[in-house]
């Protein structure tokens, strides 16, 4: 591992969250817990609780065993430092969850009736499966299910998670101001020069790599909100607006910041780029510990809706091990999120125009009892 | 649009695509199928029907109408060329896709008790949040469903793809015997300079990108089946067995070949690329016409049997706009694939040790009347 690395990154108390799930098992009367990560149903629970990167399922019972069923079983006794976690082969049980399910029922004696929580995600198809394999248990698939639960706890994070993310924040900043610089000096001229040079600067500071594939829109492809192609050959920053999505990921945690380098822009992208800043700063203002979230998404809501705009995504999310974390900060009916200390999260106002191209401002804020403390330093570039 | 690209891309008939899904419906009695791409649940479907890259919900009726509820409504009107594709906002829905489902339901008069069909992967829950929104309908949600059936006609891919999956394989050949190249020449060594290189060249070469995230996997980390993290600043091609597993992205359609450079292989090393080698011709050899997926993977995990080795992983699988589509090349009892013409598929032989690292050959095979086409020209490298 990378000298540098190593010494970011502060050791994980695995156990710890084990127990944090096995009480509130023991609060629900839950005998057993399967967590899932598989392709099209990434769960990355499984990496929180026992810092395997991936493609398993966790098994944890009511007498506090893991288990955890790897597909890459040499991948998995690299990364389980945690001895009491019991490591098998997915494979011995035909890569089929309800089957390593149903064996390990067996083998821990979980007596006829118990609960048997599967994720919230399990296709309905597959909670038939399970019914028809575990005939003498009660299969729970519910909205708020332990695996939703768990995504909860990570809302708040513990204080190694907030070392990590201090630390990968920072790196962040350095490649920000680095891309600035480059951008000014005519170094970067295309959306690759921009997204290589992240890819490049990210591992050399240390990084695993970056977040999630990074955005690089030029003046011609910003009115997306995702462009598509993530990033191309096409110009960036030249005469317009142009939108550099990106992260950088450190001991599994990743980053989220946008930037918007604006050259030359006309009075129509000068009006996106300004209401885009007070949006930012009226979220920042309203970030703070006991704000529902949709409270504060629906103050930017408002404060577009009066000059006849309308973001077409959230204003925030939580960050962590998954791109998209709680809490979500949308104003949503059903949206019951509160801003508690030590949540990480995203503000991310963002304006998009078929003719005049897109502005976008994200920055990752540290909920504190005392406010707001802004971790990352994006910005938007006037050139 | 890069000008190489657009003389590499045929024009697609995407109302042929919608016309075999609505013969289908109509056969099936269905009234409306709901088709849904969303983070977590990615269904690449909506792509292959309308050319949209995704985040949307596509709604097919009965009477041959498409609606396509789109995140980004201005990425959709970019994306989409076919003019009977209606496109709306899936922010008028809340993003809610029983919301979407019910109020299309209610504008085309879609009469009680018709069949709505829902993906197979809709977790339980929301199952009855749709059972809930649409009480006078028969809410379908099947293992065998409309998604499904439309994975298993792109099996078998149509002249375009065949067209575009050709030129994808030609540029992903011109892009290995760079890698090699530079790898013999010194150039690359380290993971980084392996994945850089295929970043950058094939973009310049008219990709939009990668067809999914590189793994590199230096001697020291190729025992891994899928290197954690991606690809490092680790060294790579050095002494023993390098991995390197990449693809190229081209009009929405991906390749997908793994190398493995050898450089002085140990006596244990050596055996295990010979039977890799072995198990590859192997595979060839049987990649026909009329073949049973699971007939051909039997065949390789017998061979490795022979020798007490194990093959932690599907012998292939089929390519296209997913990194993994039908047919599966797999020895599990319900593979029910039959090989045919115009399917495009992956042989990705594979043997990983703890001690020694690990070997994958893995090539894309277009099968023919006459026979498996080798489209890609991915090799173990002997340094």
């Amino acid at each position: 591992m990378n000298q540098r690395r190593q010494k970011l990154i502060p050791q994980i108390k695995y156990l710890s969250r084990l127990e944090k799930v096995w009480d509130w098992m023991a609060a629900e009367g839950i005998a057993l817990v399967m967590l899932e990560d598989t392709e099209g149903r990434r769960d990355r629970n499984i990496r929180w609780l026992t810092g395997h990167p991936g493609d398993a399922l966790l098994l944890l019972s009511a007498d506090r065993k893991a288990l955890l069923a790897a597909w890459d079983i040499n991948l998995a006794k690299h990364y389980v430092s945690e001895p009491s976690i019991l490591i098998a082969s997915y494979n011995d049980f035909d890569r089929l969850p309800q089957k390593a399910v149903a064996a390990v029922t067996a083998l821990l004696g979980i007596q006829a009736g118990s609960k048997i929580e599967i994720p919230s995600v399990t296709p309905y198809p597959v909670f038939l499966d399970f019914v028809g394999e575990l005939t003498d248990h009660d299969i729970l698939c519910r909205q708020r299910s332990a695996a939703v639960e768990i995504k909860k706890m990570r809302a708040v994070k513990d204080e190694e998670e907030i070392q990590i993310l201090r630390k990968a924040a920072a790196l962040t900043n350095e490649l920000i101001d680095l891309l600035e610089k480059n951008v000014r000096k005519g170094k970067i001229k295309t959306e690759a020069d921009a997204a290589i040079l992240i890819e490049i600067e990210a591992r050399k500071l240390g990084c695993e790599g970056t977040a999630f594939e990074t955005l690089a829109a030029g003046p011609d492809r910003s009115y997306a909100i995702h462009a598509f192609p993530a990033w191309t050959n096409a110009s960036f920053a030249g005469k317009g607006l142009s939108i550099l999505d990106f992260g950088v990921r450190l001991g599994s945690y990743g980053t989220d910041v946008t930037l918007t380098f604006a050259r030359e822009p006309n009075t129509g992208q000068e009006k996106i780029i300004n209401m885009v800043e007070k949006a930012y700063k009226l979220g920042l203002s309203m970030a703070r510990n006991g704000m529902p979230a949709k409270k504060l998404a629906a103050a930017i809501d408002s404060l577009f809706a009066k000059s006849r705009k309308k973001m077409p995504h959230s204003l925030g999310h939580g960050i962590g091990i998954d791109e998209h974390e709680y809490p979500i900060i949308r104003n949503r009916g059903d949206n019951e999120w509160v801003l508690e200390p030590d949540m990480i999260l995203t503000l991310e106002p963002g304006l998009y125009d078929a003719a005049y191209g897109g502005c976008r401002l994200e920055n990752d804020i540290l909920i504190t009892k005392d406010g707001p403390e802004v971790l990352t330093d994006a910005r938007i570039i006037r050139l």
